[in-house]
Order: C-alpha cells, then structure tokens, then sequence
C-alpha cells in the first residue's frame, strides 16, 4: 500500500495526492530501500511546449512526493506503522526545484527521494526525476508536521 | 492584453498560462507599474487540507507569472512590444517557493512579480502570492531565454 493510502480521509483530499481527490493526481509513493519512489504518467494536456513536460506538474510531484516521504520517515523513526495513532502529516515549508534539461511528455517519470534532515518536525526530502533514465529535475522539499491544533481544528 | 495574449500559437499550449490550453489555469498577467500582477481563484479541488488552497498549484503560479514576467520584461528592455518580432519566451531553469502560511481556498488570489535581474538571457523574478490582502506565499522564478534551435524545432 502507498504512503497515500494510510493517510486518514480527512487529510486525503490533497489534489496532488489525495485518494479522495478525483480532480486530482493521486500519487503514490513507496519505499524502494532507502529510497522512496513514484511512478506518474503526465496526461497529454501537462504540456510545457509541445513535446515537454509543464514545469508546474513536476514542481507538484516534488511537492506531494517529498511530503509523503517526510511523513513516511518520521512513522519509520518511530517504529511504527503508517496505519498507527497518532497520524503524521507534513506540509511543504519551502520548495526548490531546479529544472535540468526539458521533460518529454509521453513517457513514465520516475521521482525519486531521499531524507536528507529528520529532526524534530521537521524533514528534508532531496529528490529528483528521471525520464527514459535520464535525470531532467532534482528538488528538495522541507516538510514540517503539521501542527495538532490545525489537525484538530480539521477534524470538527 | 496580457503578457500571455502575445505569446505566438506554438508556444500557446503550457498547462498553466497556454491560451490554447483548454484544460489548464490560462492565468493572465500585466505590469502595474514596476510589478506585474496576476489573479486567479483556484478551484474547490485545489485543495491541500480542507479550506486551504494545494502547494502544488501556488508553485505553478509563481512559476507561469513568472516566465510571463521575464518575457514582458526582455521586450521591454528592447523597447518593442509583445507583438513585435522575433519572439521573446522563458523557460523555467529553477523555482523556489516558501510557504509562509496557510493560503486559503475560495478566495481570489493576487500574484505579484519583480524583475530582480535581467542579464543577457536570463531574468531573475521574485514573486508573491497575497490572499486577502496577506502575503501567504514568496518565490522567486529564475528564467532563461528559450534556444532559437529550440523554438525552430517547435516550428516545424
């Protein structure tokens, strides 16, 4: 099951990643060692310039992948599973993405990420992006915990 | 008309500010005085947590008004306008976007941009995203001028 998946509904309705989201991209995120990855196919409308990916879809799988990450790693720095109490959520403190070279629209990307900080609430997620096997965006997302008082204020 | 009116058909079809674009944002900017502004109202499904507006999209706001702002501002430069030629268009070579606050949903946004450095092919513009009359987001969009091979080859 992806990270997505284990996120409670009232946190599942992210237009990047949310399951319940229908407009959405619904990512999904998964470990692959010490590495997290995403499988996601641009549909023919996410165009930059005819032939490329837009820039703004691949900030948003930066985005919603790297936040997934943060709150995968954080439940693994505890021991416990993603379906465990109390929930962990992340929102995006700051975004960096550094487009490469363009991305060819028609092909599966795979993002990749990494942790690179878990301290406190707060985790940093390198990531990058490969087309056809070539690396064409790396980013980095600094993710922090979601404060229990917005959880809270949520869930009424 | 706004910067993105001018762009010339081929370059028309980006997801986030490609008058072609049927599926996409179409956000539409123009200089106020030294700034340029944009407004948007993002959709209910542009979510991130209920009643707060998806990171994902803000950042492809900061992104498309500010490609468009580093095209308004190299013909400017020139002094020619938008409609003169040859083309003037920006691709996206870095993005960075800082979340400050929560930005909320149902609300029209107001996206502002500067032109920080303009230097041969390269202009750096910083940008803000304010909601209600509160600054939620700041970025900063470092743009590089499209290759002519490359809009040659979009040509054809």
């Amino acid at each position: 099951m992806s990270f997505q998946e284990h996120y409670p509904d009232v946190l599942a309705h992210c237009y990047g990643c949310g399951v319940l989201n229908k407009h959405g991209h619904r990512i999904k995120s998964y470990w692959a060692g010490e590495e997290s990855v995403c499988y996601f196919t641009p549909e023919p409308y996410h165009i930059a310039v005819p032939g490329y990916v837009y820039g703004g879809l691949l900030a948003s799988l930066i985005d919603c992948h790297g936040t997934g990450t943060a709150a995968a790693a954080a439940y693994r720095a505890e021991g416990r599973s993603m379906t465990s109490l109390p929930s962990l959520r992340f929102l995006t403190a700051s975004l960096h993405v550094d487009y490469l070279k363009p991305t060819p629209l028609g092909v599966i990307l795979e993002i990749r990420g990494k942790v690179k900080e878990l301290k406190g609430r707060k985790v940093v997620v390198e990531e990058w992006i490969a087309a056809n096997g070539v690396i064409t965006v790396r980013g980095e997302v600094v993710a922090v915990q979601v404060p229990e008082k917005m959880l809270d204020d949520l869930e009424v």
